[in-house]
């Protein structure tokens, strides 16, 4: 069952030792523990159906959208039930296998690549919605539900859930991830909007975060477990049911593109509209570049050269103060539909900029003061370095990204995306913010994690993830170093 | 320095043995620790005139507001900055000595109590804000400082810390407990608002939860620290600094006073008010006994003898719907303010309907759609068991609290209590709720934790405990059975 390996991602590899000074070390152990009686144990657990060790099936699960050199796993099981996920941990906990989840595989920072091969446990079957109790205005699901999914399911209760990164994720992955996307500003972001977790710890004990049923609005009942595993990226256990908050879908919401003649003046308009309290549900920056390329690729025709925001019931007088002009209105349920359809392309719109190539998505967060500055060094560096690339942000949480393309087999491109992805995180950092408003660390931060919470903050970290997974068998290699 | 301690709180006792069938033990251990070196080591770090062992001073640090017994540490240091907190853990940590932070002892669930003995540290000299950021919508504070100082420093701009519980509270015991308030339901609790925290660990190392200096109002890197230590009520580390968001003040604020024909019918108001997305920042459910002690209390004039919702910016059409008469609206700002005092002074207010008595406020969260049957049961209860009492509830979030008066030299009306609260925190478990919302475990709710989250989940809390405090020096004797 020896599998030869994927060479750890060189990029990773360099922005570590940038970052740190220190190399990741050997990235695999050997495969001892794969013996034919192991994978019989699985398709017992499974059937034999649900378990693949073919070349393709592993390739399948070996990476997610994001920069990071594919590892794939040496076996992948798919999942109906919380019961073989538990039996899959104890398995792994029992022989001291790596163990790694994987929802859609829609992530950012190499979150589910096999880092250090072992068992992929795909979880995507496991979609179901479980209960909804729309009168309590909440929803429990199933990990490998996607967002729109689930929303079209409930359409017509008048409810939705409000968090939505730009792929069309998982829901488990983004409680993994501590996701968020465009109506942060008004609903949170993950961390706000879950309310109970199943998971299964390493061992394969089954667990309730906020104890087996509960699903209050808040609680004061010990420590918040609940937040412990959204956002430790599968390091600690395995999703295997969430509870959810809903909210009351909008029912009078305007859209509108705002252009403004410098980013500084956009952002300006975004703090004051916070300020004034309006019901602003999303806000989002697009540079020229972006609305380029959603012109192109989403058919639209945003007439527009200027850095503009995209808002939900914008108050035009504030915009106006700022130098806004020429306002695309969209009142109907089409045309906002139309828009932020194109929004959430902006990916896969930036990617069509330049064909076969690869995107490296940044994900810093600072302050919203430090916000136009910030925009302003990222495009001068994207600019000097003559990338391709778009910007993108979530103006209202301080959190943007830049979309850069380049050629994987071009170490020079390559190089030049990870100068300026690592001098951008360094100047977040400088400016009292994160590497990473919304994407995780994964592989790629890992050195970052380091620089923005401290060596005696990573070493609580690494205090708890011991505690929980002595053995280190939870999707090893991400987070630490 | 041997001081004689008070036994253990018959009521806990008696509540625990009911809730797992086991009784706490003892409840002392010895008082080596506190020899004249030991305290001449705490002059040296605080100066003689800020380390007290007088009986007043230990006896003012031994309780809270909540009904559980007195249990007064050996020795109470002032602390003044977070390097003298530091000092005294490293020394407790050296030595083996119980530390337990005191903040404004405003707490219900015995938090501050000194179970153990040992050192308190008492932090409200610890009072200033630190830095505000005005146009970042976040302010870093310390941890002595209350919310009414907060407010009222920020007052001039235009900027509002939303979080108020019923008390004058120190927002490091906010922190501690994750309390919540009023407001809940628009702005969240402290578990939202909490941006980083300063955090001096059992070993005296001094931590920051999303890094020294960082302010953003998201963040996905790594595990969310912050969470970890809002809600763990002293027994991680003590909290020597918070970094907290805050929000625009409302500019348009109507409130009224709305008397329903029953429990049923306010809160299917308050449901069909929050799908409706009205930006309702409060709504408090007010029965006619609570009417009554405000009445005499504030000296206000609220002529209602039917339960009652405290709202701003109600819906009329909504309420009229349900039942609703007599709109007692406050429009003008002395008035909402008059009757937000009324609302923040039911517990002194309750407390005078019988003099000489100490009073048990319960904290049961539910789904808001099991909301009424619980209300109506615990009326129901109160009545049956002659118990004079008031029921006022933070319904959009479905908690509420009963605040009952008792006699604490009388065992008959002691046991009476505690069968209500039982009883009450029984039904709230078995309606998918919690036994505290919004004041914690304490010293009271330990064996209800156990009912709540389940034993899987309360040994994984126990794991982070030990993890983090090996020692089990911090705030020993609560949480943990």
């Amino acid at each position: 069952m020896l599998v030869s390996r994927v060479p750890w991602c060189s990029l990773c590899r360099g922005a570590l030792r940038r970052a740190t000074g220190t190399s990741p070390g050997p990235a695999v152990s050997g495969r001892r523990w794969l013996s034919q009686d192991v994978i019989k144990e699985f398709e017992t657990i499974f059937g034999p159906k649900n378990v693949s060790t073919t070349e393709a099936i592993k390739e399948q699960h070996s990476r997610d959208e994001g920069p990071h050199t594919p590892a794939p796993p040496d076996v992948v099981v798919f999942a109906k039930d919380t019961s073989q996920v538990s039996q899959t941990a104890k398995l792994c906990y029992k022989k001291g296998i790596p163990l790694t989840a994987f929802g859609s595989g829609s992530g950012l920072e190499g979150g589910v690549n096999a880092a250090k091969g072992g068992v992929c446990i795909d979880v995507s079957q496991m979609d179901k919605m479980v209960e909804l109790n729309a009168s309590d205005f909440d929803v429990v699901v199933e990990p490998g539900l996607t967002w729109r999914n689930l929303n079209q399911q409930i359409r017509d209760t008048g409810l939705w859930f409000p968090v939505d990164p730009g792929a069309d994720a998982s829901l488990g992955g983004m409680c993994s991830t501590s996701a968020s996307g465009t109506n942060a500003v008004r609903y949170g972001t993950m961390r706000e909007n879950v309310l109970n977790l199943e998971v299964v710890l390493p061992d394969g004990t089954v667990i309730y975060t906020a104890g087996k049923g509960r699903r209050t609005r808040k609680t004061s009942a010990g420590y918040n477990l609940t937040n412990l595993f959204v956002g430790s990226e599968g390091t600690l256990g395995i999703i295997t049911q969430a509870t959810l908050r809903l909210h009351s879908a909008p029912q009078v919401v305007v859209a509108a593109v705002v252009p403004f003649p410098t980013t500084t003046a956009a952002v300006e308009a975004v703090v004051q509209t916070l300020q004034c309290n309006v019901p602003v549900a999303r806000i989002e920056f697009l540079d020229e570049h972006t609305i380029t390329a959603c012109n192109k690729y989403s058919k639209t025709d945003y007439k527009l050269k200027q850095p503009s925001l995209c808002q939900v019931d914008i108050v035009t007088e504030i915009a106006h103060g700022n130098g806004a002009s020429e306002l695309h209105w969209a009142r109907e349920p089409e045309e906002r539909s139309k828009l932020w359809k194109a929004r959430h392309a902006i990916f896969y719109a930036t990617c069509a900029l330049r064909p076969n190539t690869r995107c490296y998505v940044t994900d810093v967060c600072v302050p919203i003061s430090r916000l136009p500055a910030l925009v302003a060094a990222a495009k001068e560096d994207i600019d000097q370095h003559g990338i391709v690339a778009t910007v993108v942000g979530h103006v209202g949480d301080g959190n943007f990204h830049t979309m850069m393309l380049f050629d994987p087999q071009d170490p020079k491109d390559t190089a030049n995306i990870f100068d300026v992805a690592h001098k951008l995180a360094s100047r977040a950092l400088d400016l009292n913010g994160t590497c990473t408003g919304e994407h995780g660390i994964g592989i790629g931060k890992r050195g970052l994690l380091v620089r923005e919470v401290g060596e005696s903050g990573v070493q609580l970290m690494r205090t708890l993830k011991n505690a929980v997974d002595p053995k280190g068998i939870m999707n090893p290699g991400k987070l630490f170093l």
